[in-house]
């Protein structure tokens, strides 16, 4: 019973901090931990912010969640990777993922916009030193780009596990930022003669294309068919 | 004829700097302006990064281009923007725009990697304080949108012009960096029995969605109507 209690007490939102309040549009602002995994699950590359030399550097870069937990992985030579293997306690990160949904599009220039959802995440870094870790970390960076591929592809041997670095960033200090629905106006704009309306973005998979080598009989997976 | 020289001898490249040179894949890297052009203008937002209180902090907003200059505009309210107006001589900042173009899969799990093009650009931004610069970077954020939108709504009014907060950001120190193409593999992994090779993302623009309440006889503008 109290194993059950606290399950369901467990908190269904991350707690809101000086950093992850805007200052600006605080009610597109939201601490609920299933719209931002959600948010996150869907994207395929994160951006990672870190500061070299009193300067941020922001870098475009996969991802994978196991949890409450966020992935990075990449060359052990690549620079905010080593940075992190250095850094004590850890490297200050700030990791951004974002998905734009439509363009708004309103009779005044000013009102324009995007429906768009983002999650931005602020946070130490951490190396990566536990074999399993690093291990289920991968999988999750591989099931995160295709969800099911991990299970059919080769792990990582001995070699390729050594020259990947992989670093880990807790979700704690988290916040999702939504713009949905249609066109805010003056109302002195409402008799223009200019369309105003939201354009949605496609986004899905085209054909994939195999490569022309393939072992005889690998046919397409099914994780990989367009619905 | 010296003008004429000048013009074919404009340099087509940005020059490396230390920040631009990545530690890693630099076969990847390029300063090609016509490149960096290109992608900066299919994206439609940037990351942005910048340090407060020595901690990266990486936010998605909206841009547009102007020759070598970027602009960013928000509330004067908002965080990097009054910063900017409050830094000398500006703010360090590292604006990032990425396209995901494709998911290479591969027979090993290493070898997972996207087809992407990005563009990181580092730099101080400013505050832009010219009432004409700042109308025509209005104008840029707008068309980068929908290319030909500013000419059809409503420019801003003083009130608004008042309310919004436009930075520069000079594209000088500048880096694009792609992968294209197929799969990277291990050659004692070709005989695996694992699918391999590049699932293009789509993109494009769904069916426009009017407001219930245009003004009548305000038809879909040519600039919207899907090839």
């Amino acid at each position: 019973m109290q194993g059950t209690q606290e399950t369901t007490n467990r908190p269904a939102a991350y707690t809101p901090t000086d950093r992850t309040v805007p200052t600006r549009s605080a009610q597109k602002a939201s601490y609920d931990k299933e719209l931002v995994h959600a948010i996150l699950d869907e994207g395929y590359v994160c951006h990672l912010g870190f500061v070299r030399d009193g300067a941020p550097v922001v870098l475009p870069t996969l991802y994978g969640r196991v949890g409450e937990t966020l992935y990075v992985h990449g060359s052990t030579g690549s620079r905010p990777l080593r940075m992190t293997g250095q850094a004590d306690p850890g490297l200050p990160v700030c990791l951004t993922v974002t998905h734009v949904d439509g363009l708004v599009l309103a009779r005044s220039a000013f009102h324009h916009s995007i429906n768009y959802r983002s999650v931005v995440v602020h946070g130490l870094a951490y190396d990566v030193t536990d074999p399993q870790e690093k291990l289920a970390a991968l999988d999750a960076l591989v099931d995160h780009v295709v969800p099911g591929r991990a299970a059919d592809s080769r792990p990582a041997n001995k070699k390729e596990l050594a020259a990947t670095a992989v670093i880990r960033l807790d979700l704690n200090e988290v916040s999702a930022k939504t713009r949905t629905g249609g066109v805010n106006e003056e109302p002195e704009d409402l008799s223009l003669p200019h369309w105003a309306g939201v354009v949605p973005l496609l986004k899905g998979y085209g054909t994939p294309l195999p490569e022309a080598d393939l072992a005889p009989g690998t046919g397409l997976p099914d994780y990989l068919a367009v619905p």
